[in-house]
């Protein structure tokens, strides 16, 4: 594994200073034109040259006829070019001294023998200049903290902390809109496609050295180098999780697999140990995959799996309840001391038990501060599961009561929600994973601010329970590597 | 079972024509006041009645100081009151003549011997004057049809056809906002609480009657008439389909049900047999509940399993085929003559195998219209599952880069997509179910509008996946019981 993220043969790909450009005209209907104009609007601030045979300007950039004539060698070639002049193009860049590229275009090995033909003429370009290059059959990289994206949709949000390998380039474009709703954004995303030399396990690599990366996701139909996968993810997991979403096992998501990347798969149970071996969690759909990686890339890791709910509605306590028992999670009594405390804060009609359901409650800081706080101090308490129902709701009803006019309501409303957002992350002090749920949108101002500090808040409390589950698993695996190494 | 719904015992609390409302005041905070407050902003047409001891004026509403006072006697009385007065409040009601009440107040059978005798007192009161009510310890009813929400958040949305009863009164009015944004609205929800005289039965056999009612869901912490419970719903299942969620099977849930409503709960395996003897499908997340009340509620019968994946993105296609597979979907290739009249609208990077991946397209009409209506003629296939980005996100750069200012964006933008979703909508008239996933927000206009017009679109191709699936058992459930029913 390397120390130094410039030691990664993929460093250069997701931080280049400049990019020669094949595929981009002013014709924006072009998929190269969509991704060159996906570079520009994130502001990447690298010299970008087109190439174009005919046009002298590319979208306000100047072009050139032909790699040869740049000023100078540039770092990294993206190719959006129509097959059959894929291989032409990238010997051109390999003469030309490039030493690294992304190859878009398809064509090759998921087509069938002819395809495989031409993917072997590909490698052995490669080879012949020292190359390294992603693809082809993928859309390479999106890295918004070089505010490099070459993908054919914009970037939204800010960059974040997730980082994805993926055997599907959908997912490293067609996520920014998920993530941002649901609190996060990639530190770097790559699309592998047909892994015709750099592969998941280059990226595995790669992410493990990056600093902005605080959890690793991955989306497979197939690992070729098994072994170097799982010695790969060994030496990340004691420094960071890993999620992966594998879909080769069923018959199903074996044949579109195949169609799609030309992807080998194997028997899901194989998988499974294999995870399992390396310490890597497994998401069994795309939705787990980002649900985990919000808790394991936020959250503390948690002393044992004792886990204390708060409601304000006994059935969204019961199937929280329910959704924990269902994931292994445990839900102790709380300790005399923490109910004699709780007592001046809860109405008569409230339940102490766990769930702890404050019923109707008139006081907004004791459901965002006081009683959580007492919950955490709780020493019999690992992890704290609250569920919002957004006071918003009743905020605004009790300002327009009050006669407060529809123009002063929006900044009242944001000064009150603010102050209980401020004193509820004031608990993450206590060190212990707090997470909420909420069946309203995750878009409110209020849950958005929560999930861009730290809690995860999730729109199920089955969704919020999986993902405790999952940073249990990613502690206790990792014990279990370290005990193994130790030994 | 009823025939007409004017023969439920429920009939004049959903649809009252006027109401004694005890507890709502001038003050705001108060539940009760909030709750009439609810009835108010629905626009309810029927007459109001608060009861105070000293107030005059309720809310804009002429006060009464007694039930015995008003000019006549209505429909329905609503009792959110400190629990020590309700049993009076309620003999004074019988005394007057009211024949139904929602009890709000908690503090009986849920906390204990007390409360247990306390609850005994209340019945004794019901039966002496022949009455009929929904709690103690419940929120009632919300009946959007009637315009008629006595629940402490505001309904949103239009009325719909999905009928709920629930154990919990949260789920009756905490649910306006999840419903409508995943393109439902209720018919009639009820809570029925601690259950001292009108239970879960009686709803079901309500919303087996209701004509607003397409599919009715259930939110159960424990049946307390379990043999009628089985009749009740055999009855229905031919007429509608029942989807069930219950909690009290894993010891958390049950533990939480008990503090809850004092609901006797049985294991989770009783339940199973039970709910599959009579019909009923089982949800195992409240957000399963609603997702396949969605399907259920929309979709026609399918006539098998065989399932046609559209997808634009090999990815997004790999994990609903993976989904598909692991929910006893299966994905049939498609027919030499289906593939033929796909070839003119397929670019050479698609695949034809199912899922049927278009990759990049540039006509919008092929993915809306086109290529799905071959999808659907193809008799091998008995549902269609399409992928959706949204076009919009392409739309918007297109406009941009052929300088349509962007006062006009908007205005565009919604005539195009419109027109994609009524070209997309005429599909229904194949007959078979249809139904979409996405990665994006439902709340985007173009998912907005296929939802709100049948076609179910979920944020997950394995929620979609799920739903086909109950949608195949309600239906194979629906044959059983038919077939049972002619030996």
């Amino acid at each position: 594994m390397i120390d130094r993220l410039e030691d990664s043969p993929l460093y250069r790909i997701a931080y280049p200073r400049s990019v020669a450009f094949f595929g981009a005209s002013n014709n924006f209907s072009r998929m190269g034109s969509i991704m060159l104009s996906s570079v520009q609007s994130l502001g990447f601030e690298g010299t970008l040259y087109p190439i174009h045979p005919s046009e002298t300007m590319v979208r306000g950039l100047r072009a050139y006829p032909d790699v040869q004539k740049l000023p100078e060698v540039p770092d990294l070639a993206i190719i959006v070019l129509p097959t059959e002049i894929v291989c032409q193009t990238l010997e051109d860049c390999g003469k030309k001294g490039i030493k690294h590229a992304i190859v878009v275009s398809g064509g090759f090995r998921e087509i069938g023998e002819e395809g495989v033909k031409r993917q072997r003429e590909l490698i052995s370009i490669v080879k012949k200049y020292g190359m390294r290059i992603l693809g082809p059959n993928c859309l390479g990289v999106a890295n918004p903290h070089h505010r490099f994206n070459p993908t054919p949709i914009e970037a939204e949000g800010a960059p974040g902390f997730v980082g994805l390998a993926s055997q599907s380039g959908s997912f490293i474009t067609q996520m920014f809109n998920y993530l941002y709703r649901h609190g996060m954004g990639f530190s770097t995303a790559f699309s592998v496609g047909n892994e015709a030399d750099l592969d998941v396990v280059d990226c595995l690599e790669y992410l493990g050295a990056c600093p902005h990366t605080k959890v690793i996701t991955l989306y497979l139909e197939g690992i070729r180098r098994g072994r170097e996968f799982m010695e790969m993810a060994k030496q990340i997991i004691p420094k960071k999780p890993i999620v992966a979403l594998y879909v080769g096992g069923s018959e199903a998501g074996k044949k579109a697999g195949l169609s799609h990347t030309g992807a080998l798969s194997g028997p899901d149970e194989i998988y499974d140990g294999l995870f399992k071996q390396c310490g890597i969690i497994r998401a069994r759909t795309l939705v787990e995959l980002f649900d985990f990686a919000l808790a394991l890339g936020t959250l503390p890791p948690p002393r044992g799996r004792r886990v204390a709910i708060q409601t304000h509605s006994g059935g969204p306590g019961a199937t929280a309840a329910d959704a924990c028992g269902r994931n292994g999670l445990v839900l102790p009594d709380l300790t005399p001391e923490t109910l004699e405390k709780l007592r001046p804060y809860l109405p008569h009609t409230a339940s102490t038990s766990n769930p702890v359901d404050l019923t109707f409650s008139r006081n907004n800081e004791d459901h965002f501060s006081n009683i959580p706080r007492i919950l955490l101090e709780d020493n019999r308490i690992d992890m704290l599961l609250v569920y919002f129902l957004s006071p918003v709701v009743f905020i605004r009803r009790f300002l327009r009561e009050m006669g407060v006019p529809e123009g002063r309501m929006e900044g009242l409303e944001k000064e009150m929600t603010e102050k209980l957002t401020g004193m509820f992350l004031d608990l993450k002090n206590h060190g212990k994973p707090i997470l909420g749920y909420t069946f309203r949108s995750l878009e409110e101002p209020m849950t958005r601010d929560l999930l861009f500090h730290g809690i995860p808040v999730y729109p199920d409390a089955e969704r919020a329970a999986k993902a405790m589950a999952a940073l249990l698993e990613y502690h206790r695996m990792k014990s279990e590597l370290h005990a193994r190494h130790v030994e």
